[in-house]
C-alpha cells in the first residue's frame, strides 16, 4: 500500500513542510528507514539519528521541524501519528472467512460466515464467533463463550467455557482467559476447591499480551473494562475488576477481589494483593508491591536501588536494625536537645 | 440440582434456623442472590449486604445468626460449608467416556474405556489415561506419562514424558509438567545442557493453575505431595518437593532443589532461592525474596512500603547510606554517652 | 548405550584412578546411584554420599580423589564432565523425520525431508524447517517462520510469523516467541495500538524455557544471541538484544529496547527497566530491580531481608522515615561536633 505525503498528513492532521506529493510505501526507524518510507522522532537522545536519517518523510514537532533533512509533517504528538500511519501502511487485506477443514468445530456453535477458523482449533458447542473473527491456530473456545466482532485470537489461546470477548480485542498466543480461580477453603489442614461459577467479562478493544491468565469470578465476574491493555504473563485473579483504559506491563500479578481504576498504569513486575481498590489515574512504578487500597490518583513507587554487591550487602544487614537505629536516635536526641529543641 | 435446606444443613453439620423445608437449588453472593438461592456471611465488612440480601439462607456463624433476614444455617466455618454446598449444587454429571474422533492416541497407549480425550488432544506411546480422567481440547500427555483416576486436564496443557499425575487432579490450561529443568555446566564461557533425567512425581487432589510450569528434576525427581494447591504463573523448579497441602498463589517462583514443607503458604510474587529448606506451616507474605532456609514456622515478610514517587525517592536515596548512617549514630553515641549509657 | 570407563574418562580429558575397563551404562546421584552407573562430586556438602556411594565410578577433582570409595575419574571440572558423560550415555536415536498424518503442513513451506512434524502441529505457508527439526504435537509455526537445524520445538510452543530460530535451539512447552510487543500510544486517554514489524532473531544453541515469551520488534527486529539460556515463564520486551552466552533464570522480566551483554547471568524474579544498557559480564542477583544501566562488570544486587513478619513490620514502617532519620543525625552531629569533627 502507498499514499502521498499530503494524504497520510492531513489523516493525523499533521502540516507538511516539503513535497506534498512524495509517495511513502512503508516506515523505518529514524536509523534505518530507506527512502519511501516515513519515521518519526519525539526524544533528543535521537538527534544525531534524525540529522542523517534517508527517510523520505519525518513525524515531528513543529519545534524540531527546522531540523529534518527531509520533508517534515509537523504534528503535536509524532508518536501517535507515527502509530496511525504505520497501521494504514501495514493493513493486511481480510481473511475472506471459513472454517479450515482441519478445525473442529460444534455443529451447535454460532460460526459468523465472515469469520476465520484455522487448522487444529477447536470451538465447543454453544460458542459463539463474531463477524470477522480470526481464531487462529491451536485456540480453544470453550461452551458457550463468545467472541465479539474483529476480534484476533493469535494461536494456542484458551478462552474457557462462558467467557465473553468484546469487539476488537486482540489475545496473544498462550493467553488463557477464564481459568478458575484460586478460590480455597481449609478443613483441619487440607484444602477444599471453592467452585468458580462466574465467568470473565472482557470489554471492547482490549489486548491480552502472551501467556497472560485471567481468572474467571469466584461467584459474580471477573472484569476487564474496555480499552484496557494486558501485557505478558500476567495474571489476573478471580473477581478482579479494571477499569477502562488502564494499561498493564509484563509480569504483574493482581490477587483476587482488587479494583483497578480507569486509565491507571501498572509498571512491570508490580504485584497488587487482594481485596484492594486503586483510584482512577494511578500510576505504580516497576516492581512495586502494593498492600494498601490508593485513594488519590498519582504516582506511586516502592523498592531499594540496585548496588553492588558487597555494599548492598552491608545495607542489607542494616535494614534489620533500622527500628532500632530509629530509637537510639530518639534517645539521644533527648539527651543532647534536653526535652526542648 | 435442588435440595432441601435440611438435607444442605445436615450435610455440612450445620443448625437450621428457620425453614428446614425450603428449596434451595442455587449459590450466590451475599449482594446479588435471589431467591431459591444460598449464601454465606463471614465478614463484617460485609455486614450491610447480608440485612438485605435475598437470598433464601445464609450459612453463617452461631454468633451472627440473628442478623439474618432469612433462613439461617449456623455453622463453625460458613466459607466451607459454602464450598461444600456449592459443590453439590453445581455438580454436573460426569462424561460417559471415549475418544474424540479428532484426538491423536497413540496404539501403544493406555486409556481406561471411562476416561474422555478430547478433541485435538495427544496421548503418546506407553501413556497411561485413568478411569474418569478428562483430557481437555489441545492437551498432549508425552510419551509413558501416566495420569491418576479422575483428574482433569482442562485444556491446552502438555504433560511431558514419564511424568506422573495422581488422582483427583485439576489441571489448568497452559499449564506445563515435564519440562527440562535449567540445568548447565559452563564451558570457558559457552553453556552445556545437563541432561535432565528425572521426572515429575504429583501426588493426589493436587491443583496446577495456568501457564504455571513445574520442570523434571535433574537425576532424582521432582515432587509435589498430596493436596498441593498451585495457582497460575508459577515456576517450580528442578528437584524442588513441595510438601502435602502446601499453598503456593500467583507469580510465585521456586529456584531448584529447593524443599517447601507442608502446610505452607507462599503468597503470590514470592521468591525462593534454591538448594534451601523451608518448615512445616511457613507463611511467607507476598513478593518476599527468600534468600536462606527457614527452620522455625511462623509468618515471614520483606519488602518496603509503597510511597508517592517523591517521598519514595529521597528514602530510596537515603537506603544507600544506611550503613554510613549506622556507623555515624553509633560514633554519636561514643561521644555523647562517653562509653557508659 | 554403554561405555568402558577409560573411553569415558578419556572424552572428557579425564584420569581414571581404578578400573579403565569398568562398564558403565548409565549416571546416578551420589546418593542413589547403582552400580554400573556413573556419578560426580563437586560440593562438600554431599561427602556423606560420596563414602557411601554405590556407583561404579566417581567424577571428581584430583584433590577428592582419594576420598573416592570406587573408581575415581579425577577432572578439572566435575559437573562438566558429568554434564558430557550423560549426554552422551543419555543420547536417543534420532527420529527417522516424516510429516505425522495428522499434522498441518501447508503446502508453501519448505520441511526438510528429515525433519519431523508431529501430531496436531501447524506449519504455515512460506515456513521452513530445516534437517533434523523436530517439531512436537501442538506446535504453531507461522507464516515465514524459519527453524534451523537440530532444533526442537518441544510441544504446544508458538512462533509467530516471520521468525528466525537458529541451529540446535531447544524450546520448550507453552514458550511463545514473536507475539507483538506491548507498544502503544495515547490518544487523548485511549491507547492506540503501534504495529509491531519487526521479528525475533535467535542465534544458535539457544534454549527457550516452558511459557516463557519474547516479543516481536516494533520497527527493527528483537535479538536473541548465541548460546543465550532462558529458563521458564521469562518475559522479553520488543527491540531487546540479549549478548551471547547470557543465562537468564525464570520469572524475570525484561522491558522493551534494552540491551544485555554477553555473558551475563540473570538470577530469578529479577525485573529490568526498559531503555537500559547492561555491559558484558554482569551478574544480577534474584529478585533485584535494574532502574539504570549499569556500566561495569560485577555482582549487583537489591532488595531487603526476610523477617519474622512483627519485626518486619517495625523496620517497614521506619523506612518511611528514612530521610528524615538521616536529616536528624545530621543535626545531631552538628549540634554535637560543633562545625569540628
Amino acid at each position: 500500500m502507498s499514499y502521498k505525503l499530503g494524504e497520510l498528513a492531513d489523516r493525523v492532521g499533521g502540516q507538511v513542510i516539503g513535497d506534498r506529493e512524495c509517495v511513502i510505501d512503508g516506515v523505518g526507524s529514524l536509523e534505518h528507514a530507506r527512502p519511501g518510507q516515513i519515521t518519526f522522532y519525539n526524544n533528543k537522545r535521537f538527534r544525531k539519528h534524525l540529522t542523517s536519517t534517508r527517510a523520505s518523510a519525518v513525524l515531528l514537532a513543529p519545534s524540531d521541524a527546522e531540523a529534518s533533512p527531509t520533508n517534515a509533517v509537523t504534528v503535536a504528538d509524532p508518536y501517535l501519528a507515527y502509530a496511525r500511519i504505520a497501521t494504514l501502511l501495514t493493513a493486511r487485506p481480510a481473511h475472506p472467512g471459513g472454517i479450515h477443514p482441519r478445525a473442529c468445530v460444534s455443529a451447535d456453535s454460532r460460526i459468523d460466515s465472515s469469520a476465520w477458523v484455522d487448522a487444529l482449533a477447536v470451538v465447543e458447542a454453544g460458542a459463539r464467533i463474531g463477524p470477522r473473527v480470526t481464531v487462529g491456530p491451536g485456540c480453544s473456545v470453550g461452551i458457550g463463550a463468545s467472541i465479539g466482532e474483529d476480534s484476533v485470537l493469535v494461536a494456542n489461546v484458551t478462552i474457557c467455557h462462558g467467557v465473553v470477548i468484546g469487539k476488537r480485542a486482540m489475545i496473544h498466543p498462550g493467553a488463557v482467559i477464564g481459568a478458575d480461580g484460586f478460590g480455597l477453603a481449609n478443613d483441619g489442614g487440607t484444602w477444599v476447591r471453592v467452585p468458580q461459577l462466574g465467568t470473565v467479562l472482557v470489554g471492547d478493544d482490549v489486548d491480552v499480551g502472551a501467556n497472560t491468565t485471567i481468572d474467571r469470578g469466584t461467584i459474580e465476574d471477573t472484569v476487564i473494562e474496555d480499552g484496557v491493555k494486558l501485557d505478558n504473563l500476567i495474571q489476573i485473579g478471580h473477581n478482579v475488576r479494571i477499569g477502562a483504559h488502564t494499561a498493564i506491563a509484563g509480569c504483574v500479578g493482581i490477587a483476587g477481589s482488587s479494583f483497578i481504576g480507569k486509565h491507571c498504569m501498572l509498571a512491570g513486575g508490580v504485584g497488587v494483593a487482594g481485596h484492594l481498590e486503586i483510584a482512577d489515574n494511578v500510576y505504580v512504578t516497576g516492581m512495586s508491591m502494593v498492600t494498601k487500597s490508593i485513594n488519590e490518583p498519582g504516582i506511586y513507587s516502592a523498592g531499594v536501588p540496585l548496588e553492588p554487591n558487597q555494599r548492598w550487602h552491608k545495607n542489607f544487614a542494616r535494614f534489620k536494625q533500622l527500628d532500632e537505629m530509629a530509637r537510639r536516635l530518639k534517645e539521644l536526641e533527648k539527651r543532647l536537645y534536653n526535652g526542648h529543641k
